[in-house]
């Protein structure tokens, strides 16, 4: 199953019990201060814990979620489940995981279906523009409430991954290790299209329109986030996992229906279906707010070079690249890894072979799977006896 | 200049004059048999003539356009200035050009936004489905109306090519040769997908909702109809001429804004302008209809196999493809080759070294036109050879 389904049915399967804990900080006059200068408090974060913690606090490892993920990384319907579970690469008998929705989801943490306390209405529109930094400095508030000082490892695919790489620079001494998955220190051009034109569908929707954005109780964007969702889709599959999965078949039928209302093909059904999935479980909101934090990022932008980015930073890297995905190619964990290898990090690099696109980070890879839990064995034997 | 950007400026420029000339066809009770069995008629096709045609009648050319085209090919901002004109490879000195506006389109051929001489309405969604078959038939009465029995060559890039390749399969004896560009057999389901998002942003539109599609004189669905020409333009650049013509450059500031209001990135400001630009002259059903013609157009389905499509055929092809076309990839291309090789066709084939994408076929190119034009002056003689 791919990717972005197999998160919509675990999501569902779930029902609407939360699982999480939430932590909330930052309480005025002690806002965040976002990369922006803007302000913003107070911050709940939503967070899922997993496995044990050992007595040396040696085995945490912070899972970043993607786009339209949330905490529930593994368990019962979980979005990681290939890869996060007991036995599994990311095995929970040895180590200790912590997964936070992030700043400006919906899934329990602040974002911008949140009461303004100022106001006491949703934020809507009035929520500050977040950026990647800020969503880890939120992340580190959780993890010194946990009483983790150091993580064992910082893992994340996607806009996980730049989180994860977010860490590296912004906290060198709080993270032993970095896996990034299918990610960038940029996202290309045409990533910012796709996301821009699902921006625009949710804004140009009427709703969203009627309500400048504040539908919260009244009615939801669904027409734009559905259409924000299939162009996701389209990006998350391959051009030959497109076909394999799909083809040219037709949808229930043998024969062309020449039809503007049902779908005619399968490709066009599965599409269909995604998005209206999707708006049962996202906040359209938040899909603006959570894109523009990754178009924002920009390594080489913030800090003059790729290569000065990582210029103090401490951890040991694995990065990890599929062959077909074409939203965040292999070239650009190449660049990374150069970045990193110019100023002496420790990588390996794996670009794993796949047809999934975008979406095989999330299916189930052996090869993503022996790398992540060999690197992770290796780390947490440095890491243990780098400990007094 | 890009294509789509080209050819919306050089369709502004023109202003509102109309140069083409007009045929009606198919009176009730004679109407049009459609490929669905629906009949159609009157049918009006607007259409422009460039060149001499020889007293010989064998210089003949049909081009036939894409999905946003028109009748205008050449001269005074011409979509394919870069090919046809005097001295050209398509040159207006030796060759006698003839290009209609598709059936089912917006500019001056009949449409969804046509008159419904049964209601005295716009047909909107009353308008039946066609196909390209269709529209290459409606094509073959205007010729017969010129008194044009065979035409030296059908030449169209993208759904033009797909007419090209009908013309040779339904008429035969009426095509001495035909120029594929850019084209396929069957569109694959990515583009299918694209053209499904586009048609959905268009359909869940509310002034398309308010009115059932019958929008004429009441509103526009502009909205729907920016947004699927924003995925248009993404799926015409290829990834690297996206990088060369926008990179992550903002739009007309040195720092991020971080707003949702105006474009932060150039490529946004892009493609909020190319969206917006079309909406004001094109029409969104004709949208509708004509992608679903090139979804429909499956070669394979309807012969059983794509080497039986080419049975009967007699022309000579030239078919071309561009290496970073990854609308209608050159594998594509390829596949209709050896189908046509293994019918014994005549066919040269080239695969033309590009970054621009799919737009590549409308952008001067000089492998491009020193292939068309060597083709051509071949064809010619041979056409004038067999002639008594």
């Amino acid at each position: 199953m791919l990717h972005a389904e197999a998160y919509d049915e675990a999501l569902a399967k779930r029902g609407t019990t939360n699982r999480y804990t939430t932590f909330t900080f930052a309480e005025p006059p002690k806002e965040l201060v976002l990369e922006t200068g803007q302000k913003l408090g107070p911050i709940t974060l939503a967070y899922e814990m997993f496995g044990t913690l050992d007595p040396g606090k040696d085995n945490a490892i912070l899972v970043c979620h993607a786009l339209s993920g949330d905490s529930h990384v593994a368990g019962d319907g979980g979005w990681w489940d290939a890869l996060v579970g007991d036995d599994k690469a990311i095995d929970l008998k040895k180590y200790f995981v912590i997964c936070a929705n992030v700043l400006g989801g919906c899934s329990g943490s602040t974002g911008p279906s949140s009461i303004n306390p100022a106001t006491g209405q949703p934020y809507a529109m009035d929520f500050p523009v977040i950026t990647i930094r800020d969503m880890v400095n939120a992340q580190a508030r959780l993890l010194d409430h946990l009483g983790i000082t150091k993580l064992l490892a910082v893992i994340g695919g996607s806009m996980g991954g730049m989180q994860a790489l977010e860490w590296a620079i912004s906290y060198p001494d709080r993270v032993q290790s970095v896996i990034a998955v299918a990610t960038a220190c940029e996202l290309p051009p045409q990533g910012i299209a796709f996301d821009e034109v699902g921006r625009q569908a949710i804004i140009k929707d009427d709703v969203w329109q009627k309500y400048k954005g504040n539908y919260y109780g009244k009615a939801i964007p669904e027409k734009g986030l559905s259409i924000a969702r299939m162009i996701g889709h389209i990006t998350y599959l391959s051009k030959d996992s497109m076909k394999e999965k799909f083809g040219r078949r037709l949808h229930d039928k043998i024969e062309f229906d020449y039809t503007f209302g049902d779908a005619e093909f399968q490709v066009e059904s599965y599409l269909r279906y995604q998005g209206s999935k999707f708006t049962k479980r996202f906040d359209a909101n938040s899909y603006l707010y959570i894109t523009k934090a990754i178009n924002y990022f920009d390594l080489s932008r913030r800090f003059g070079s790729l290569q000065k980015a990582f210029k103090g930073v401490k951890a040991t890297f694995l990065v990890l690249s599929f062959t077909s995905d074409w939203l965040y190619p292999p070239e650009l964990s190449k660049q990374l890894v150069a970045a990193l290898q110019a100023n002496g990090v420790s990588v390996t690099y794996v670009n794993i072979e796949s047809t999934y696109g975008h979406d095989a980070f999330l299916l189930p890879n052996e090869t993503q799977e022996t790398a992540v839990a060999g690197f992770l064995k290796n780390q947490h034997e440095r890491f243990r006896g780098a400990l007094p």
